[in-house]
């Protein structure tokens, strides 16, 4: 079992500490499971108070003994009732809180209340996007986790060569390049989070309705195997000549891969290789020209462009009211993390930022081709995290 | 693709709407997954007005295509943005809505925010507890659903027994289990509704790491792959005469099972066996006395005085403070649904109700043994869905 170390739980802290002051906050409660990982290192049932300065203080809930031994944060408290937080933080000295912040995009809105009731002379702020700023630049620690996830997304990419057969349902390729992932540590979950959205861990679409567009915000969402899902594997079989597009994810300590490559049992129709060539086109022009200080809506508006100018403009990044306005995605503990790399994004990428860049086609009534891959930020440019395939993979009939 | 009917529709909502009209409530505005999906027959993202009296309007951002599909309701709109909301409603003749009702159990603060400045004139007020009573009573459509997820978790519980091998890991075991699963149809995803509760499809456990106690509202946890996740299977591999715990569901068509078999490679320890034994007569205490107006508390008591007559009682479901103070809840397309059959419960069973029972027994540094059956509430007593397994399964070596 691999723990956070103490010294990126304080450098995480410190750079939130900084953050807050410049906003004039005064201190923050932590509640989300994955902030009170990123901070704390652990999960258990908490909440995690950081003041503008000084030492923090991880109240627990359930289980104590093992948030003590999770997490390397030193001021460690049982909590028994959530009302008893205010009682706890005077005892550490800290009366009043001016403004305390909350993560608002995701706090449930009744315990929103239930805050306001128990700091009722505090005002609150939403600090979400503090937080999520600070976590969108990786330390070595963190990069060598997504390595760690990337890896893993390579060899399963690798094996589903050998596994997919004709016939098969895109469920069935689903369960078997899961499995796989799970062998090799996979940790089943990858936490996205924007409200009602619902990460998959992998969307295996082939054929028209892979075209199909739904409630996620993503380019390709499929049919799914019901009205009640709506999105990835469903029954449909893979047939022969027509793109099959596995997009697939694996969680190492946490930490997520995003990885999407285009398979075909037989040479695919023209119009599917000739679109692929297109996004490797758009891929390899982004690898030369993003880097520190390049904005997310520059590396956007230059991919659009060289959709159109390959004349795939109409279906790149979704069809119709499928479209979404952005072209990659920050990556960490979440899949929907900063930078977005779209539409009127002023954020520019800065060194240590990852991100997944997925340039992708959607033909709606004939299916979709797609490629994804996970990428660093250099001092100078960016650094290619995943190795397999820059080919639309044709497998044997 | 099997769409919600639209009698199921009508008669959900009516019920809905007797209670807003019975709580004063003069309509409300539905945002979440399986509330729109339990009301409207679809997850596309949307808002689902509700008035007290008349028909619904469904306001649809993505996909309208596909959400005029899904759903079988009659006004269904196309949303532009969020702000328009008011504005559709007011042409739809609701001008002033004096208290609007909110899933405040789960919608994030920064919505609500939103909404109070859309309707700055109105009141709002939580109707979640509305929601999942009238959710707690299943149809008979919803039965059917529950039925094919139940078929299939007892055929992949006995597909297990093939598989299962000393030396294997439990992430192993995992993933075979869900790939069969996944190909009979399996949608791979188990909704929860409590905050920060993640719910895992599977909890495969073995040996003294199958008793760690952790966040969720589990009895059974397990230490899980990493500190991130924390919970279900980890590295650890099963060996012969420890119990292989196995908490297994599916999903179809939106509708879960929930079920816990116990295996051991040659005989385990005699305190698990006699553990066992003392956990199915728990079970078969309840199944002759349990049944319509019993209330959850009364289950619960009788469990726990059953566990202390046997000596168990320490172990029961959970161990120090990993004990959670229930024995069973309801599931249909959430896997924490209302009834809960637990301390100071005082909600009685009714007929159509579905609850999984689970008494479980954790014996902290040695292991877990647990069994859990899905019931339907009949008019006399409850019937059990679930198939197989009264006993403790004891593999060849």
């Amino acid at each position: 079992m691999e723990y956070t170390p103490e010294s990126e739980l304080k450098s995480r802290i410190q750079r939130f500490q900084d953050s807050l002051r410049g906003q004039g906050v005064d201190g923050a409660l932590i509640c989300q499971n994955v902030d009170l990982f990123y901070f704390a290192g652990t999960v258990q049932e908490s909440f995690l108070f950081i003041p503008q300065q000084g030492e923090p203080t991880l109240m627990v809930k359930k289980s104590y003994a093992r948030a003590t031994r999770e997490s390397a944060l030193s001021n460690i408290i049982l909590l028994e009732k959530v009302r008893h937080i205010p009682g706890v933080l005077r005892d550490g000295g800290f009366g009043h809180i001016g403004t305390i912040g909350l993560e608002l995009d995701v706090l449930p809105t009744n315990y929103y209340f239930h805050f306001q009731s128990l700091f009722s002379r505090s005002q609150f702020t939403d600090v979400s996007r503090l937080i999520l700023k600070v976590r969108s630049i990786k330390s070595d620690y963190e990069i060598r986790q997504i390595r760690k996830a990337v890896k893993i997304t390579d060899e399963v990419m690798d094996w589903a060569k050998e596994i997919i057969r004709e016939g098969m349902t895109e469920l069935e390729i689903d369960g078997l390049l899961f499995s796989q992932a799970r062998k090799k540590g996979h940790q089943g979950r990858l936490r996205i989070r924007g409200w009602n959205q619902e990460m998959f861990h992998c969307h295996i679409l082939s054929g028209k309705k892979g075209a199909y567009s739904s409630f996620c915000t993503s380019p390709v969402c499929g049919e799914g195997p019901n009205p009640a899902i709506a999105q990835g594997a469903g029954a449909q079989r893979v047939r022969r000549g027509e793109p099959i597009y596995i997009d697939f994810g694996v969680g190492i300590n946490g930490y997520v891969s995003d990885e999407t490559r285009t398979f075909s049992i037989g040479k695919p129709h023209r119009l599917f290789l000739r679109g692929f060539e297109a996004l490797l086109e758009i891929k390899r022009d982004m690898e030369h020209s993003a880097g520190p200080g390049v904005s997310g809506r520059a590396i956007y508006r230059r991919a659009v462009e060289l959709a159109r100018a390959s004349g795939f403009e109409d279906y790149f990044m979704g069809h119709g009211e499928g479209r979404v306005p952005f072209v990659g995605h920050g990556i960490g503990l979440e899949i929907d993390e900063l930078p977005l790399l779209g539409m009127g994004i002023s954020t520019r990428l800065e060194e240590g930022m990852v991100f997944a860049f997925e340039p992708k086609l959607v033909f709606p009534g004939k299916g979709v081709v797609g490629v994804e891959d996970v990428y660093l930020v250099s001092s100078h440019g960016v650094e290619r995290l995943t190795l397999t395939g820059d080919q639309l993979v044709i497998l044997p009939e």
